[in-house]
């Protein structure tokens, strides 16, 4: 019986150890969607206890605190920093099953060398330990950075993003890995927000033109994505409750946009309008910039008002919100296409039920000349468990090629998550493995270390086009 | 190879197999949702035949019947005993893979000490066999109830109900077990239904008050949980087809329930909005009366009307009913919550499409000082065998905190049923066997022991406020 | 390790093998859901090369080129056949996991003879053993539905078909294999579609009768079937986009009827109006001549519309279409059996997401006198590899009886897809084998040579009543 989490973790074969171990324990990794703050890698920013590395901004934990019946205060409240440890380390066990009883088990092992587990028992030595790593300045950002092996990182941003930070880093030019912006104008496109109005005046501040109608709307965003791409930029991302698709004229556009500049309200169908055509805008102008576009959907956002109003956006209340958006999914693709100007894209769907779907739709958009031009993302969020990244994994291979897959991507807030890629790694391996193993795929070394080299580095390389960056 | 249905069943690690042995087996049952009768179990019914325990009400073999052909005289007719039996026993080879075998095999072994495997050819033998040990008198339902060593009993109970059963067995106190009732208030709730307006009168007559409006209906189901409070009751329960949300103002539901009273049919949207204000009032009260909500949904109930017509409802005829209610339980829940009258809350959906969904919302609304307070519930129904359980596991584990879960119940009808505990505590110990032995858990006994004493017993204990009773 | 492709292919345990083995491996075929020519079979066609077998019309190939980024040339254009197979063998190996991976390869084993594994480096090996094996004639329609061991061919065909080649091959009587056309009147129904008028023409030519309203419509379906069934048709097929119901009088329906025969378009209302209602009919005549009737929906055909205005239908840009049917796919089943014309009904959905659903809603409708008279359909198209077969296996087991499953179809345009069924034939015989293995079901020789029997071969057999011509 192998022990917790040694060195053939997940791995359940003498193959998937060895492929895991040959071809993919040290690659490079390309961690193209991420949250990680530019400016704290280039400040360098130094944290003072594992705490703070965990618990001041990460909502995955805060939710299973929430879950275990912890009060706010511990969570995100003004509770001591080793009282809120203590609550987390107290439920760890009792998340069997949980990748977060792996990331954290993982993290303190490689970035803080613990081989113990994690509980209400060993909470004062795990702190004391990590206390004295990072007090000894070993462990800041960019320590974690390299440590990690990183090669590219992906930040997300908004439009009106200055990205000072990531040019200071181009600049600087001491970091090995390549630090570039996502554009991310889910804010441009929120009609239905409060605070949309407010923000296209810092938009139009920031790209230098009055936002007065659809026009210069659009305007405004086109030369944001051209500061962008000078910094770098070579993908957009676009997060949607649910996918939609509806065709209006010109007129109809115009009428909404005048409508929701005055202050009134939308209605769903104006909403899905509008997104509609500043999708379709967007896309065609990454497809002219080579941006790959993402689309993340099916997210129910805030569904608990009141914590909302606690809280704000992004401390752990969201949920998967199933809907039914194949069609118009379908739709938005098909227009794109059809006008020519449908840019490689990564669609993620928040419902593991659309799995199949997805994997069956990219099949139908692919272009010539890319290897897997439109793509079924990586286990997304609530799903990037061991489970849930196995059946995408299974899907993805089923129904298409598993060999252009671009891989995991950490979509994380925490420095430590680069662990999350080695998780990765050992379940596409072990699945690899089982295949081979059972038969099912020749145990052909040659054809195996390009399939585990592409799928863990090399096909999210090309997709990005960090040839030059990061293959050399 | 392990025989069938061996002590080893189901647990295929050793580490299974021992965690299961010391801390899992001999735990007592809560079975805190069954559909049971009270009635049955004061009067300590006597059962004639292996056919009158299994087929004269259990729907699950009634439907398997009826997929292999056979004729309805056979099933719900007039056929003698052992014939219907016989066409039981005949069709079990051919459902391999059903829950129904091994349940048939456990209950058979469990209370019988039958060791064999029933078909046609043994069929003869093991309907002498049981005639037999329920002719001895020795199987009663008290008998069963205390063989199983169950400590707790949750009735599914009409708002009408008297409760004078639950009532006698308190007062008798000689059955270990103790007997609650639970508030199903579908009736009242259903709107859309025939004969909704002759409930209201029954209800009225029970709750000594004359509904005549919603306020009286409110009033009559506050004056009934107030009564079935009185006799233990502590959770309460709703059958919903779908989800639903619809906010109305206070005028347009008095309208709705004037029309309603008054024999006009009410819209899809009228019969939305009045269960969406009757499940708010209940759940409001619930939550000061300490009642745990349980809302079943994502049902088609009566699909086949011309058997509904024949046989009436429950019969085995309903199936699952997919339907897109995630944002309308996600809205349900967060009024509540931010009322402040959020009830312990138990969400079982029949689609198991919604699992993942289920276990990302329930993490947005649990609240402090309760573990889970809000629960995905077992796999329910359809999905309560060895494939459903076991992923309705893992997606908890993966998306929550597996060691909060309150575990199983019948939602049976039949006294046997009570091998389902062990079905389920098997099935999770290979599970967390699983995990261990393959090095994802640490071999640590203490944890284990915590882990699987709380989910198969104390954390229902806890959940239902059962620790002076059950606990002791 | 097994070696890839061993005898033991699939099969995990030594029980799985011996059941393969002894009961499923040398069973005839009954391929009662195909796309094959009736006219190539007849004329015996003799093909030049694998390209011309893989490469001239199965979509499945073609959309994984896509996938890998070839060029349309080397999929539909006019690339020389070699540099068409070159392209497809290269991207194999970047197919792992994929069903074509395994199909390919047993495909090249059991009608060429080749044990190798096919890639970029083996592409010129494998085109010309194969060309050598074409050439010496001795592969040609016949001689590989003769080798495959089929003995029954049910095709897929329009109302209008003449079925010269059905009856030429029964008059002929040389070839082993029933083969029986299948009536699916897809164009028919199709209101909404380009080119109905024309086709009601059409249809009225061959039925001799003008069809002018709803009433001649029908009856002209009515002389088709009749033809069909002179022919052996015993089986009809409708591939719906989404299940629906909508009823409507029947002067709305003649109303649009009379729009639509006008050229005027209907709305979605009326196109599912006339559709519920000729299905309604169709299906009460099939029920009438003995014809089993097969749903396949939840199907976006044709998302991608300039491929579509390219290359046609059925080229590979199809994609599961998850819809929220089930209410009305049960509204459908329940008024044929209240009206008691439910002929018996296979289901497919693509959305492997209805698994559960179909499953539990078959039990509802199934009647007296027949084993599995409402049936769950294989594991369809984008479904049909070795995950997706399992999981509706395991489905079907868990809520229905697995016995009574009537199997596998190729649902293939390629004659040498027949090894398809051996592929389903080893996944059952695995699962069965690990139930035993794992002591779930008891290791009966008796009663496991009946189920796999029955699933392979035998309930085909009854439910087609194809006894007199392949049982004896």
């Amino acid at each position: 019986m192998p022990h917790f989490l040694d060195e053939n973790f997940l791995l359940r074969t003498p193959t998937a150890q060895r492929i895991y171990r040959e071809y993919a324990s040290e690659l490079p990794i390309v961690d193209y969607h991420c949250h990680v703050s530019p400016r704290e890698i280039y400040e360098n920013r130094r944290f003072q206890s594992i705490t703070e590395l965990w618990l001041s901004g990460d909502h995955y934990k805060w939710r299973l605190m929430r879950e275990n019946g912890v009060e706010e205060r511990y969570i995100t409240g003004d509770a001591p920093d080793f009282e809120k440890f203590y609550r987390f380390a107290s439920l760890l066990p009792r998340a069997i099953g949980n990748p977060m009883y792996h990331w954290c088990h993982m993290e303190l092992k490689t970035y803080f060398g613990y081989r113990g587990v994690l509980s209400a028992d060993t909470a004062e030595e795990v702190y004391a330990l990590c206390a004295r790593v990072l007090g000894e300045g070993g462990l800041c950002a960019r320590d974690i950075i390299e440590k990690s092996g990183v090669a590219f990182i992906g930040t997300t941003d908004d439009p009106v993003d200055p990205l000072v930070y990531h040019r200071l880093l181009a600049g600087e030019g001491t970091l090995k890995a390549v630090v570039a912006p996502t554009f991310r104008p889910d804010r441009a496109l929120g009609i239905e927000k409060q605070g949309w109005r407010d923000y296209l005046v810092t938009l139009g501040d920031a790209a230098d033109i009055a936002i007065t109608d659809l026009d210069s709307l659009k305007q405004a965003l086109s030369r944001r994505m051209a500061h962008f791409a000078a910094h770098g930029c070579r993908a957009s991302d676009h997060g949607l409750d649910r996918a939609c698709y509806r065709e209006a004229s010109q007129a109809e556009l115009c009428g909404i946009m005048r409508r929701a500049l005055a202050g009134e309200a939308v209605t769903r169908e104006e909403e899905e309008a509008f997104k509609t055509e500043l999708l379709l805008f967007c896309a065609a102008e990454y497809a002219r910039l080579g941006f790959v576009m993402q689309l993340h959907y099916n997210c129910i956002r805030d569904p608990n008002s009141a914590m909302l109003r606690a809280l704000g956006p992004d401390t752990g209340f969201d949920c998967i919100g199933p809907a039914n958006g194949s069609r118009a999914l379908a739709s938005l693709l098909d227009r794109l296409y059809r006008e020519g100007c449908l840019p490689r894209t990564v669609l993620y769907s928040l419902d593991p039920a659309d799995n199949a779907f997805l994997d069956s739709l990219i099949g139908a958009f692919c272009g010539a000349g890319v290897r897997g031009s439109v793509q079924h993302g990586s286990a997304w969020w609530f799903n990037d468990h061991k489970e849930g990244i196995r059946a995408q994994l299974k899907s993805l291979a089923s129904l298409g090629i598993l060999g252009n897959f671009i891989g995991m991507l950490t979509d994380s807030r925490s420095f430590l998550s680069y662990t999350r890629h080695d998780y990765f790694r050992r379940i596409l391996c072990d699945l690899i493995g089982e295949w081979v193993e059972g038969g099912e795929y020749p145990d052909d070394p040659m054809a195996l270390e390009a399939l585990v080299k592409d799928i863990c580095f090399g096909n999210a390389c090309r997709y990005f086009g960090l040839e030059s960056e990061v293959l050399t």
